[in-house]
């Protein structure tokens, strides 16, 4: 069933009251407040709130799996809560302090930061005085190739030397954001996986010039979806995460957890867009009776409930992998959650702006919003393609070990 | 996980030993005595053999939840253990005594039937001795509205006289089968799901006429689906199954255990084609190359284990439900795995044949066979259109009653 | 083959000499003139400059039918035209006065307009010199039904009292727009499509408040797709295009030709999108390959090239028969192609975006804003359902006509 | 519009004359002659019967594109009369002497034949008296890459021997059959594309052994698909047809007629299974009104009507583009259409077998049959990806001549 522990579910529980309670009934007012502003990249007050109140009932760094930073739960208590923040994908993850870099950078800093990047970036961030970065993907390399990475970090005297250009680097434009966590090759004649190492570089270092936000679609996103150019940045040696030719490593170590994330606030993405085609097929009338009556809009209602139900056990799934037998025991599920979920968020989100008209496309209803996001995660953190090569060539090995064997 | 108990897991390992050291094996006998006999509906040594051969290591009844009769499994034990039997699913399934429709007319007579059925039919059931079909569908009415039965059962002192017409009456042609439970209606007046009765009818009643076998995409099924008339059949008022107008009653008992072993068993189907799938293509060469090289098969293979493990987590949480909360509450989901497993499974079969070129749609391999018997299961027991519809209804009727509330 | 004539295949050589030597070199600067004007409705000059090229090429007016007013193409001939513009969707219609609404207006006005309307907007429309609008969707009812309108149009006197919101009238906010058309009721009492009447109405006239520009997927196109409020507008009687409840029979009759171009366009869209596909997939390289090498994205190009053309003929087909038996012969084929070029269109795109990676979805390439725009295209006009029930509709009186026949 | 000649008309219209009178008709006496013979090779009184009467209508060897030996039709004009045909695909096309693979084999015999081979087999083939078989695929190799096969021809004084073992060898299993044409490799030491010849072999030289008929699904089909094995098969040097090298060459020349008259009999398929599935939708009622009212079904039919019209569409231009420009360069299109019309044959019929339920996969009706039949077209003559590899290739080719520019 990969039902969520007790105390998993009173977590899911205070979280639900808070989305009820605080975060739908601040949609409108967010979106009022950002409109008001004139300013894409506006932090609005209304955000602030929310975190304020979400901190008071202990809803606050949910993500975090170390008990020293966080309630420490395991990834499949966590992976209900991603859920349900996804419902209200622009506040309810921030307002936790569960935003995506941010989580992530947080964790790497628990794991691989040293002191000094614990003191100085871990905790405000932990604390959500300030956001944070991670610059990985570049433009004139494909980002499904890792190992491709032009960027360098070349060692000078006590200092390391930045240069290259990162884009799709999000977070860079919120109005908080203070550090970039930024992968790089420091030894490009090592072993192809031994070539990478990551660095702590804080965004107002000389040399890191934010060239642009971004669209999605045409959408600038608040956090900003950043191009950066990294010109003779100098950092000190000490910017380096875990050791030199580490990155690569770090990068594994960061991606499981965000998986599951990504993948379960997909799926919460995906619920809020079928109750909203279920609402509009119940109100709408067209030749006499409300679209919900028609046998091909209950067809769509009905594949989107089966595909979603099935995409969150999947998820949950490798979740409690995770949780039991790690990262390498979950890989073919990692893989397929990268793939189902936002996949199966498009096409309920599609099915749900076609049954909204000319209102589906347009900013009266989230749902364009949420399939130009969705959209991405096809392609962020490596296309879908890249990860169904990955399972197929754990069957071919399944077999290989099983040549002529029946199942 | 929906892993099985300790108990089903040991049931699981015993059976999957049976697998290799009996089942796999004698597929290729199965076939020889299959086709010497030259008589479509023969029954073959091997499998005698085989029920021998599980019966001695306690691999039998596996599917009865009755500790009187049988090991007493849960559903989602005994789901994991049809799976297993899917993968040979001409062999196991009838070898364990686990085979439709006689694994239903067993758990019917065990709940409904009299001490009388249950000396004279469902011990020789049990034991294996005998086979049985269920005379359900008729070719005048569409089966997915099940109140449109027109097969009668009229009072007529003690007897009920029973005329109609009857197909896909599977098992009718085994040469076991000696019983027949038989849906009707003994009073076309009454509310609608108070029509119909249940009956037991021995096959060689005078008056009960096997017309014919029907064909599968070409194939005849050993057991036989038949067209079957009742012309005046006279039984005894003994013959019905708990009371008159229980006959609906007692099809909504049945189905959902039905559901679950069907499902189960194609999702083994799938498995077994996948493997034959990842196996063909390792061995198969075009310009220059195994095609499992192709990033394209790569990605038949990706998506049908994909596919294939969330159908088999959707099909294993209803069968949790089933143990946990009952049919009701597990109505979405009993309903969402009829119309996603033979889907999936179909999907896997057709990539399969695809890879296997002109062998696969021959009888080279099982994979024809497989996908014709799959297609049936799209209709059989209902249409996928109608499982949708009550999906869709359960949908909106969950919205119903959180108008206008977020999700 | 659905060739064009002789006289179409000489202005077709002509249109790719101006698109190769002008529009697809004017992309650039097009763009560059809209960001630096910081108006998303800017009108550039480069699109002035084009139009004046365009004129002086005879490339101008290709659209209109009749000999008076435009060349006189056939609908086969000018849909050829009209894929080559495609090519370069956001420059081509408008530089050769081709543009949507603008055609469907101008071929309003010059079947159901007075001498004073042809004088007075007519001419500035076919001069290039005015833009104009179309306001017939409302917000409050589906426009799937045309005959749901509510815009009320009631006589006073000499005048017409109109009240009524209408959104997704396009091209209400170019900076050249002075009219628009307008669809409302004029008698709520009469037979279900005599009741609608269209009329003239200038821009400026009090009581039109243009309230806002809907974004599409965050785009705020340039000609704009508003929400238009009248309250209390008055017009004089003249304004009526034919005569008071033949609104419904002007919508029908600038039906036809519109569904030819804007399908047209959608393949030329299509054509550019798999251009894109290739050359990216050419360039791109991953694991030492280009993309291009792999077989599924081969899959990809040849889908593609095969839908493309499959959607193409039909589009040249419906085409055709219009021009030979009429709008109502070409009925099936009028509202097929409806659904498919834009379906078409938008899996092509979404397969070019899937190999451009990031750089698909943001601005970088044209391909997100085609996509957003061909997805408008499944909702304006009629949702594709009610495409396929017209179809469906044929089907079944074609069958009823042949009852029991065999094909 | 694709539309045949005048003359191709006179022919369609007499066609559909002896459909309607003869064809349609004999269905039912067909299936009681084939099931009373008890024997699934055998060859009904009625298709002779319906030969006599074509002939004596001119309706005969239609497809001969040589004035000498046929009408002399175009592709375009024959294209049109192999889609009436393929309505009634297990009679019409044997009635009109326009039978796959006797037809490929007459033109073969005609084009490469000499003066001894076209008195003595390709006269009596042309006058319906013998059936002929094609023996090219091969068990052991990937027939997706036609310069595999193994089948030895070692010349030996004036005879060469033929070694090796041929499958799907269509027809060998015909009462008439009297001759095949095979496929092998008389120098595997030559240029990949010359090894390769062909040579008229009478079925009853010593040595050439019919193993056994392949199933399709479950289907042995009349004409069978015959499993044979060539061992020392002496034939004299004059049954090299053309010369010695010259096999791919042939095997190339027969292959663009040959797809389009599969590809245009599988349009008549599917417009025979709409056919059906209309007719059923409209009679077959449940909850309380016939199944055509139903949305989702209308969707399948209008799909339906889309999808079968685009694929006639596709392949008339096809045929147009091999009777104008030849088979270089009609060469997209006539692999598209392979790929193409064989899908929407199998989707349309999937739609028909579910719309009638149990009925649709027994033999009851044409469907499975028709389902089974249309599923080997994915794979006779190369899969599905073979021909969007071929199709691929050229749109890279195309784009690589003009690199960088704009389409």
């Amino acid at each position: 069933m990969f039902e969520p522990s007790e105390r998993g579910q009173e977590y899911r529980e205070k979280l639900l009251s808070f989305m009820d309670e605080y975060v739908y009934p601040a949609e409108s007012v967010y979106h009022e407040q950002m409109v008001t502003s004139g300013d894409v990249n506006h932090h609005p007050q209304v955000l602030e709130d929310l975190k304020a109140e979400a901190r008071d009932r202990g809803l606050w760094n949910l993500f975090h799996p170390h008990k020293e930073w966080g309630p420490g739960l395991s990834n499949l208590d966590y992976a209900h809560l991603a859920e349900v923040m996804g419902r209200s994908i622009e506040l309810a993850p921030e307002a936790t302090n569960c935003n995506a870099p941010d989580t992530g950078n947080m964790e790497v800093l628990t794991l691989f930061g040293t002191d000094e990047h614990k003191e100085k970036w871990l905790k405000p961030l932990l604390d959500g005085k300030i956001a944070s970065a991670f610059a990985m993907t570049e433009p004139a390399v494909a980002s499904s190739d890792a190992t491709n990475i032009e960027t360098q970090m070349v060692a000078d005297g006590d200092e390391y030397v930045i240069n290259g250009r990162k884009w799709w680097t999000s977070n860079a434009l919120h109005k908080n954001c203070k550090v970039l966590i930024v992968m790089g090759k420091t030894d490009p004649s090592a072993e192809k996986h031994r070539q990478q190492s990551m660095m702590v570089v804080p965004l107002d270092t000389p040399g890191v010039k934010v060239v642009r936000g971004l669209p999605v679609f045409g959408y600038q996103d608040r956090e900003g979806h950043a191009e950066v150019i990294f010109e003779d940045v100098r950092v000190p040696k000490s910017a380096l995460l875990a050791g030199e030719g580490d990155g690569f490593m770090i990068s594994q170590a960061r991606l499981g957890p965000g998986r599951i994330h990504h993948c379960m606030r997909a799926i919460g993405v995906a619920e809020r867009a079928l109750d909203l085609m279920i609402d509009r097929a119940q109100s709408r009338v067209t030749f006499g009776q409300p679209i919900a009556n028609r046998s091909n809009i209950q067809d769509w209602i009905a594949e989107s409930r089966m595909e979603i139900e099935m995409a969150r056990l999947l998820t949950l799934k490798a979740a409690y992998l995770m949780d039991t037998v790690g990262n390498k025991g979950a890989r073919t599920e990692i893989s397929a959650i990268k793939v189902v979920a936002p996949n199966v968020a498009l096409k309920v989100i599609d099915r749900a702006i076609q049954v909204h008209g000319g209102g589906g496309v347009s900013d009266d209803f989230p749902l364009a919003k949420m399939y130009a996001h969705m959209r991405t995660l096809r392609l962020a953190d490596g296309p879908d393609e890249v990860h169904k090569m990955t399972i197929a060539r754990q069957e071919l090995r399944r077999r290989d070990a099983n040549w002529g064997k029946k199942s």
